[in-house]
């Protein structure tokens, strides 16, 4: 896992971003051209472990039955969210066990929702509900001409952390049009954490050129995008 | 993630240890009196991240529900399933994007197995099947007195891969009984991955000792022993 | 389990229905004014058992958690899809056991599809999913006021029968539009399958006054319309 | 779905059973040569729908897929397991709706648990949790000389319904011994459910020479049985 944070929020963001924790880079798959990770903030990349590398094959490989891509469809997202929940905010917290020793333990801040960006995003749900026991989930739906056609919130939304469901990162077009809708709505950028399988540097770019305090956490970057993955995970091609 | 390699087995599995992958130690737990994890091989202890660590909080309060408590147990199993799996030996593979290009992945080598001993190793094993899609599990049942009671093996055991489903590493006892048994079955010990989520040093060194070729995962290295963890999960508390 | 079916589909529809089938009406839910379930054809109620009763009780009870809501509600709609299940067509089937004997059993006939309507029919794609391994999901949302905002389709919809998929039938009017895109996409009326948990007779009466054809498949009929079903599923109330 | 109750149970058992609910016997297979279901007490055989006629069909076909047979094993299991609970104990609850209307409704009486009798038993694990949230699960472990080799119960077993899972009823011995461990336990007859997916007339009339009052559900009544189910659900063969 690698995060690079920007200085001014390494105060709140240091139990999660350590200098050793870089990704051990495999396959030049997070380098483009002259770009690298190291040029952007609040971006984190899985760590590119084989376990991970066998999902992304079988995600690629146009042979996998629809039955073989959902089901590691739904780890990869699985391992995704559980990545973007360590960079949530934690509390402490002591709990007594059935040894009746204190156990001095964490707990993560209440105020988390997850918005699935319309119609990829929903490909994520069922992931999400596997990690987070009863998490709320909204829905925006971005047409093709980027427009905001439906919305579905919690009426407390700008107070909430929003973990944003959005598979692939590409030009990112749409993901800013659903960024700006939430901003709107009065969520702070820096409480946006972006959870996207498959991104570009492009695509990362685009989106932090417009919101740079919104956090990204992402399992690939690589310019080999599967633009496949929703409608296969769907079983629409 | 931190693994420790002895040097002997540095070729095989150096795609796996990396010297910058140290754990970030944060509470102590990895480290008993004079004891520490850089004293063994072939242990990895999963990077103590703040989701992990809120999983440990969750599963040791005894105010936990057992809804609660079961929802949360899954997601710590799968987390050291998904560990355990990148022990596994691998081979690189080609495949074919939906856009008719060659993607160069990598996939695991067939012939692994779990096996899980009763009862407790039986609470891993829904964990195990969201992981590894259609496993073969079989089972060794060990009574409290260490003796083997049941067994249930595939008939070619002896040239596969075992993930030894195991909760609690504590004195080790009854795994030592149970490796023995897989052993005597002609499974080799460097072929043996005990997936485990709470250890002690005592147990490591115990099943070391006897078996110094197991490979080991854990997400948790403590006196701190959740011993319920079982009764918990299964309700029979 | 209760299927009234119009006289002229007896023959292809004989597999299901059974004049000793009628439903145990208990609580007289399917009963309201002067309408009963047997003005109705091609209308499926589901029997009224207990298991079926509880999971409407708690589903209705607003001091039921989310989570509770969830599992129940999830539940119920497994129960709904697989009644629903029991209408599609079938051919049978010789298969050889691993004893060697041949054994006369049934398949159902390829070409089935799930479409949800969105929001609401997006709460029933994870029990459609574990009821029917990799089925294919589309997609098509109507907006407030009846106009369809956006729509997913497989390539050869036309050829196939729909579970279309949509919680609560209560106005119908919504619902009324999806079936005439369907239609318009030139599936047949016939092979429509309405998955809907909570109806009522005067929404199942707008749904066949425009299509007559259209199966309905429902596990309550019923004034006491839960309208919280889906905002508490995502949790957006 | 049948019911067939002796009279003297007619008074708590009359909401299950009805005398129009005989099964529709599409294929022979609930007669074996002179007996028929008529002839037994206490006996619930699943209504022998097109669904669950698939399900049979592809857990007995040798060419299943192990991934296709947990897959519809699990679904099999699921249905025995939701109509066994339509015949624990309801009692009559009014809940108040977000409406703020009163609903009358039912629940289960508390105190039910299930029972694995290992190894088979086991496979019925994953289904019962995904219908019975949190429901407690005990194991008993018979050996092949139908000696009893290991027990977890709940403490308060003895005033608990057990719901005991056994996937085969075959000859039945194992099982006798089960059930008489649970009697000797303090557990009433009457207060045991066993959930068995195929069973034979011998195995049926074999628990009840034994144990009169044991409810038996089962979703498949011939001497068609599949011995490989254990074996083929845990990959062991």
């Amino acid at each position: 896992m690698s995060v690079v944070s920007s200085p001014d929020d390494s105060a709140q963001m240091s139990h999660h971003a350590s200098p050793r924790e870089s990704p051990s880079v495999r396959d030049g798959s997070i380098e483009s051209g002259t770009e690298s990770l190291s040029d952007f903030d609040r971006v984190v990349l899985l760590e590119q472990k084989d376990s991970l590398r066998e999902l992304h094959t079988i995600i690629r490989d146009r042979s996998s039955s629809n039955a073989d891509f959902v089901f590691h469809a739904d780890r990869l997202i699985r391992q995704v969210v559980e990545e973007g929940l360590n960079h949530l905010p934690i509390t402490p917290v002591d709990v007594i066990t059935p040894d009746n020793v204190v156990y001095t333990g964490i707990k993560f801040v209440r105020g988390n929702c997850a918005i699935a960006v319309s119609r990829s995003g929903e490909a994520m749900e069922l992931a999400v509900r596997q990690c987070c026991k009863s998490i709320r989930i909204g829905k925006i739906l971005v047409d093709e001409k980027n427009k905001v056609l439906y919305t579905r919130w919690m009426p407390d939304i700008a107070e909430r952390r929003v973990l944003l469901l959005y598979p692939l990162l590409h030009t990112g077009s749409a993901l800013v049009q659903a960024i700006h809708e939430l901003v709107h709505q009065g969520v702070d950028q820096e409480n946006i954490y972006l959870l996207s399988m498959f991104s570009t540097f492009g695509g990362i770019r685009r989106v932090h050129r417009a919101f740079p305090l919104v956090n990204i956490i992402t399992s690939d970057i690589s310019d080999d995008v599967p633009f496949h993955f929703t409608m296969k995970y769907f079983g629409t091609d």
